[in-house]
């Protein structure tokens, strides 16, 4: 399984992603589920990818491949965000479709993409592009996407994150939820990779990873246990009868 | 969807559920998801349920058939609460059984259960009945067990609770867990029904009801969301280079 979130806010974008991969409790891997394409002072692109890996390495292998051979449409020429994730989802669909008819309880050859970034001098987008090669943005009420394994990281992003604030809150954010993800789940491993791109700025932004044990993502998940202990003690009590509790 | 959860600490059992059923958006209604049967004094027991409604009806009505026509083994009989859960299981297996054959992607004839309870001296319990009719217990680092929409829910039981916490602190965090989980599912709504018994009472216990904007769910609630906005805000900063963030 994986866990990948972003989050888009005023100042720009934020990325946060999990490497574990497996087939299979006894075939676990790292890779890494964070993919950046760009030139800088023209475009800066991330993608996030959940689903099946051979499927993920097929279709960066297609999108590196049309960059290379200067390919009519690539990720370099796209006209803007809707076009580049109609691009990708075109490109993720089609090498779906070639190994759908062997899909099984086993196999799924599906995978979710999000993708996020700048081109010129549009603003900033964040578009969730499902298997069937389709997208949605993000809105400001629903600021951010998550891929994969969601549910545990999500009731934190809808309590704590809103569209204005700032990067390094953002980050922040995804990193707690990631956290709840990762202690939740086995599935859900580190390294974690984070990306921080500043809007404007058209530069890859700041790429940090943080490996298994790493202090501060320690630190921020025990602080994290700790304030909800103590916000726990403090809610009221339930209005139980005198003698029952 | 259903959400249910029950956890099992020193001083007795906790219980709490959700009353939402759906068979697709539009075909939503409201059911007591919790089931109560026992003897003043003799034996208490509590059931929580999830999954397809007509085989829960069909499960509670021979369990009812057994109590009222003295069969040989019933919920007012069984030896204890290992022999209980294998008869519950027993019968829903069988129950699903009959209706496997039409199962399909949309049709699942599949109930999992919570059972939990006293029989006279021995001690309290609380069991996970699997569709297939096997059941688990619960142990001194996983005092809670959850059915139906359990992922949203789960982080603040790892966070939280304990085998050692009152019963109040129990309920409080069966709350959380389930405020947490309505919020973010619209498929698990109210009334919320929460039941607290105390070990070695064999009386029914404490059984309270929240309906919808219930005045002391509303308030946990939003004094929830405002503790974990604090604890956020407390946090440590992401180790961003200062330029970024």
């Amino acid at each position: 399984m994986t866990y990948c979130v972003a989050a888009s806010v005023t100042d720009g974008l934020v990325f946060a992603s999990d490497s574990r991969t497996h087939a299979g409790v006894d075939q676990i891997a790292t890779y890494s589920k964070m993919h950046r394409f760009g030139v800088e002072g023209e475009r800066q692109l991330v993608l996030l990818s959940a689903g099946n890996l051979a499927t993920t390495q097929a279709v960066l292998a297609h999108l590196r491949r049309d960059i290379e051979e200067g390919a009519g449409v690539s990720l370099l020429t796209t006209g803007g965000m809707g076009e580049t994730a109609d691009y990708l989802g075109g490109v993720s669909h089609s090498h779906q479709t070639k190994h759908a008819e062997g899909a099984t309880a086993e196999f799924d050859p599906h995978v979710t993409w999000i993708l996020g970034g700048q081109i010129g001098s549009d603003p900033p987008g964040l578009k969730l592009i499902y298997p069937q090669g389709n997208h949605i943005d993000t809105s400001e009420g629903t600021p951010y996407f998550q891929i994969g394994e969601a549910k545990f990281g999500k009731p934190v992003l809808d309590r704590v994150l809103s569209h204005d604030d700032s990067l390094a809150d953002a980050a922040k954010c995804t990193l707690v939820s990631m956290e709840y993800t990762m202690r939740a789940n086995v599935t859900v491993g580190p390294p974690i990779e984070l990306l921080v791109y500043r809007a404007g700025t058209l530069v890859e932004g700041v790429h940090l990873s943080f490996a298994e044990g790493d202090a501060y993502l320690t630190s921020m998940g025990s602080s994290w246990t700790e304030g909800l202990r103590q916000t726990f003690r403090e809610l009221p009590p339930v209005p139980l009868p005198l003698d029952s509790a």
